[in-house]
């Protein structure tokens, strides 16, 4: 039970952090820092997380990352299941602490949408947007089963290596689909953005939630391939 | 004796790095990179100090972090007194400092107060204000306990992880509350502000009392329910 | 066979990650923070793929780090041969994955060229090109072998030390000549261009093969004779 | 013999990167993002040379840094005169390497003496600026000695920590006096400058060696006396 509340834990705060500075800071390349300080808020919660919240769970946080798991024999079905659920569940809430935060505030939603993601990036493509979500949870995947692969023996260097990970892939990601590369993250937004009135998100969810398992379960494929 | 003495060098360095560079280069993420160098100089402070002034104290140099350490078990009540006094002092002369450099360089301070905490980024709502506090405090304080687990055994990644997980909180902080985290933080500058006429950072100044103790003793309950 | 595989994802991965940054955000360093995002971009790219395909091959991903460690005994030349090819067809298969997220997103390619590396920073001047790219490669080659020698015993702190090698190494290079230090990486992006009309990086290749070799080569016998 | 090559190539690299990112990008904190870009650069420098030059001397590559190791009693005084020797040897080929690159590409030093130290940005107060330089070089060489601590044991950490530290005192100097903390830096692009026409730099070179080595010899005492 403690593993599905550390979930809970650590996903609201993927969304708290890095959704509320896309928010607060905008996300445009061409002027300012909004851009990185939004990859670098993602990837460092991450960093955060790991040693924390990590030491009860694993520290996924992300249903993608959990298939990757579960396909390398990592976790049983049953376990993925209750992962998923409370990754969910911890999204949901951490769109709704920043619904109370920007609310309470009196502060401007620079992405008009709780951070969600989109396919505006790529002109509305979807195929472009999965093309783009199964390229980078790929990479993200592949990085993660390398890092905390027993055979490598990386020790505690995972969440580090994990977080620097996922910033390089909102560095490429954030101006093309906001970057998802995590279902849960994508879905709690969305979800709170739909209540706002603001359902684009929300039609465009399941690239979010189709590319980025499809990029991890060929990631897990992969990496089992060579490393056996 | 001697830990009081790093405590207070430690909290000096804090405010003269991260306050410092607030005043210096500015903190508005609309425009060039001062939010992003804010944040930066704040956490990476924390990385420098863990690993110097934290092999005599520990590197709490923050009353909520000492609150989160005495919570745990890891410290007794009348240390924590002292913990917290030497890093009152200690903000006190970092901000002292400051007024030093400042003052005999002629520079321009952009913040108006020294670089200290305020309301201004939620509209001047207090309860806005304690949110964000409470949040964000609640996942440093997470991050700190997790990553310094003895039975987690992180070794000597612990300063690292902490100052990366202080840039992090910054980033979404510093547009709402200019992010405290640390009450000692936002003692020194507020003080040395009143004294040069500013009493706006004063007045707020409970905000960044309350708000960091109540989410470190949060932090302390949840980390120590989920590990046990 | 699976270590040519793993340096082929390695190196496509780069080219991805580090030349599609570019492409998106551009990198001018006079506004915005795209230079920045691409110096991290291609530094991150490599911790990620150092812990994950490192653990297969090395991660090497760049012809000039693989004649590095030929001539430090670490490797024989039929292997040499086998990594570069596979490097090379990587670079190209990263390209080609660019063009197909741009041409499918309809995404500008703001560097014009794919990523590719060139003379304009250096006013067109091959000479000053071969010398960028020499000390360039001397530096992060030098920095490789240090790292990852066996009498230093630096652990796993090889992919991460590397990585911010390179991002300090781009920091630099991106405005001189794009910063190479790797044929490979070139080579992709420069034969795509070319397929699209722009044949200048292809004409301007020979400057990112030599220097980047000659500059290796250089750090080889310099660690070796230091350390021995 | 072998230490004061790895100093002097070491000290060299510092200055290409360093002083180079200064020269190309500038340093202005108020518009791209140069001053960051900057900062980064003499930091990250110090994690790739830590690794690799360090495995050889140690790397302190900067003479504060050595007398702070020579109170300490980690050299003696002939080997501590060698070491500066061979700094200022590496700084002043590392200029020249700056003016080779920038001459033969016709590239504008942005900075107008090579990424040399001054006190325009503390308004020419000498007091100001060498308040700065012993404020910013006591926490360097404070971190310095504390992770590098025998009795601390934090094994290979010590090169990333010391170059993040320098980040972030780049962070706050860079725009009060550029960031010496190293009389060598200083020293090198200041005489190279001095050729080509601008004595300002030399001229206010005193600052840049007194400042540090206070600093320095200050952060030994307390150090000492904290640990023991």
């Amino acid at each position: 039970m403690k593993k599905y509340v550390a979930e809970c834990i650590g996903t609201a705060t993927l969304v708290v952090l890095g959704c509320g500075t896309a928010m607060l800071v905008g996300c445009d390349a061409a002027s300012g820092s909004g851009y990185l300080l939004t990859a670098l808020a993602f990837g460092l919660t991450i960093v955060a997380m790991a040693y924390s919240i990590g030491n009860i769970s694993g520290c996924h946080i992300n249903p993608a990352v959990s298939l990757g798991v579960l396909l390398t024999g990592g976790m049983e079905i049953k376990e993925f299941i209750c992962y998923v659920i409370s990754q969910c569940v911890g999204a949901l809430a951490g769109a709704g602490i920043l619904a109370l935060i920007f609310g309470t505030g009196g502060v401007e939603d620079k992405t008009g949408g709780f951070g969600s993601n989109g396919l505006a990036g790529v002109n509305g493509s979807p195929i472009a947007g999965l093309i783009v979500e199964i390229v980078l949870t790929f990479i993200f995947v592949i990085a993660i089963l390398g890092v905390t692969s027993k055979k490598a023996n990386h020790g505690s260097f995972g969440g580090l290596v994990i977080g620097l990970t996922l910033v390089v892939v909102h560095i490429l990601g954030i101006g093309l689909t906001g970057t998802s590369v995590n279902p849960a993250r994508s879905f709690g937004p969305a979800l709170v953005a739909a209540f706002t009135g603001n359902t684009a998100p929300i039609a465009a969810l399941w690239v979010f939630i189709v590319g980025p398992l499809v990029g991890a379960a060929l990631a897990a494929c992969v990496y089992k391939a060579l490393e056996d």
